[in-house]
């Protein structure tokens, strides 16, 4: 068996997310480990939950970043919330609604669904009707902006809606946390998961979370213990609670939460609403590129994410031949359709730093070069000069 | 809000996790994140599995980092063996049995505690009795290597007992793997968890796991869903599962994993005897040191682990402040007991890359001058030419 040191190409990340880390953030993660009870290193999770704060818009104390992937997040805030007979609402538009259906499925709950078409925002008007029809619901659960399709729904609308009609919401902002607004106190928003690798600009591994006062008070008033010991809130915020005593509930993942501090203290200094401009202002360049290649987007312009631009696939093109020559020749990542849309749609993320002009103009050139060569683009040329103009 | 780059102190790590991490993996942790379906990702995560196999002495297929911490590992082992209603065998002789009923009731099941005196090994006649008595049950949970008593125990006896009794067997391998024995197929153990923080000298957020082809039976003949998406095994081993087709689970920890491979190929360059022979020496040193300053063992000698020293305290001694002066004056971490043996022991690491003579001289002489300050020590500077007559 010989298995050397791996050493990874270097990619340019612009699929569906993990996206590019920033040199700073590789940096930070390479640093000393040391013990996760030390004084430097609990200092250290202070600063981590108050960045945090700041990203979500939140004053709520359960406020963490789990130690595993927003998958993990997820079915955080579905063990602690759900128990065994509630009904949940449960909004889905693409993949990740359907996992959602799981997680209050395997919590012993029942799910109510609400459907819309992949592609398109959670229509408010299902929901309360939905919301009507059950007065026994005690959640509501949507996916802000959908990693499988390029969707973005009205977070605010909908949990108004949850509030109105007595439920708790929880929502998935795995893509949009830092690349379009999340504003968790002013949106009221009771349960929300995000993910590292997304627009925070870090390596995959860590999903922030947070709780408001109401979600801890219906925790606190569970029947039943919640059926994860890793992920129940109670013994999770015994480590990450308050500055002066903590207990070992687990190991934290050390390295992992250097990358993300040093990632949220960069976003701190960028500033989160310049952030939002920036992804906006990135995203209307690579539009005026691809619309200049003749392709057009899944998602109508005022639903579509910034960060993950769902573009269809022009006539009679092999997508995954496509990718591939993307990744071989200019070891450029974009990103396949999911479920409903494989083969339909790529995705293309402008997530935290990825979100940069030279990233834009490098895709458009290369997508470009690619389906000329394979007879399939407009006019070869086109997409980055109307990209430079839209960014002039 | 001012909150800079977090430049962490540098310690030298002897507590109970997490050691020293060799500086090949810190860098390899910096590497350039790719995405978690790219085809020189995938080639890697074969080679994990590959190298992990190796580790674990074992072939079985099933066997892969969790993407979270160890006590996640032991979650994983619980959720997908245990069914409702089931009934397990829990032996206790530490903290981490107590968690392993914990996870045991979570899932509905029933647990059976066999219990020991922290810092003693699991009495084989003791569990042989339990079994006789509980013809119904159907796993045996056992803690090889107590973390927070540095007590091993017979896996080899425990896990034949329980095939006896037609019981499958969980071991909590956290602090054993790569540190003392751990021969999973030779002993025919059927869910074992570890962690990458301990005699790996990785970074703590992953958690090494493997299941026999007979776990994989009874997971394939469950009458009820595994209550956990995340750790659901079939769903994780559609990503990690084999080399040809990888459909999506969650996105892995890219660069935690670029750390554990690094890890696992210089574990295998040493060679993994070696690493246990290393493990011993290293050791007996500390303990010619301790010793020699008239301090003693909570373990007696044939169950001790080499790699997690319990130590038990000097008369009159302040723990803490020993612990805390330690740390302030010396940048070396050792660990405190937990549970009954609070205030009664420390727990000094010796594992992984932290297993070394320089270490040992180090923590040596560093508790003995600290003791000596106190007027706590026998007779200042005998500790440390001990353990080099130990070594030499």
């Amino acid at each position: 068996m010989a298995i050397s040191s791996f050493n990874p190409p270097v990619r340019t990340l612009m699929g569906p997310g993990p996206s590019d880390v920033h040199p700073r953030v590789s940096a930070a993660m390479a640093r000393p480990t040391i013990g996760h009870l030390d004084p430097a290193f609990t200092g250290m999770m202070e600063d981590v939950k108050t960045l945090l704060q700041y990203t979500l818009r939140t004053s709520n104390e359960m406020t963490l970043p789990v130690s595993a992937p927003g998958s993990a997040g997820m079915e955080m805030c579905f063990v602690n919330l759900v128990e065994p007979g509630d009904k949940v609402i449960v909004c889905q538009n693409g993949v990740f609604g359907g996992r959602m259906k799981e997680n209050v499925e395997r919590c012993g709950g029942v799910a109510v669904m609400v459907e819309d078409a992949w592609g398109e925002a959670v229509d408010p008007n299902k929901l309360e009707e939905t919301l009507k029809a059950n007065p026994d619901a005690r959640v509501v659960a949507f996916v802000h902006a959908e990693t499988s399709t390029g969707a973005q729904s009205d977070a605010k609308t909908l949990t108004a809606l949850a509030h109105q009609y007595d439920c708790l919401s929880i929502v998935d902002a795995v893509t949009s946390l830092a690349g379009t607004p999340v504003l968790v106190d002013e949106w009221g928003i009771d349960a929300l998961y995000s993910g590292s690798q997304k627009c925070l600009s870090c390596a995959p591994g860590l999903s922030p979370v947070t709780f408001s006062d109401r979600a801890v008070e219906r925790i606190t008033a569970r029947k039943s213990p919640v059926q994860s010991w890793f992920l129940d809130v109670s013994l999770v915020m015994g480590y990450w609670g308050n500055g002066t005593k903590r207990s070992y509930h687990h190991t934290a993942p050390v390295n992992a939460l250097y990358g993300l501090h040093e990632a949220l203290v960069m976003l701190r200094e960028e500033g989160l609403e310049q952030a939002w401009v920036r992804h906006t202002k990135n995203h209307l360049a690579l539009r005026a590129g691809i619309e200049a290649m003749g392709l057009s987007f899944l998602v109508k312009e005022e639903d579509r994410l910034p960060q993950l631009n769902a573009v269809l696939l022009p006539d009679g093109v092999d997508e995954a031949a496509v990718r591939q020559r993307l990744l071989n020749e200019y070891d450029l990542e974009i990103g396949a359709g999911l479920g409903v849309l494989a083969g339909k749609i790529w995705r293309i993320g402008l997530m935290g730093y990825a979100s940069n002009t030279k990233n834009v103009l490098y895709c458009l050139g290369a997508l470009d070069a690619v389906l000329s060569d394979m007879q399939a683009a407009i006019t070869q040329g086109v997409a980055v000069s109307a990209a430079q103009s839209a960014v002039g």
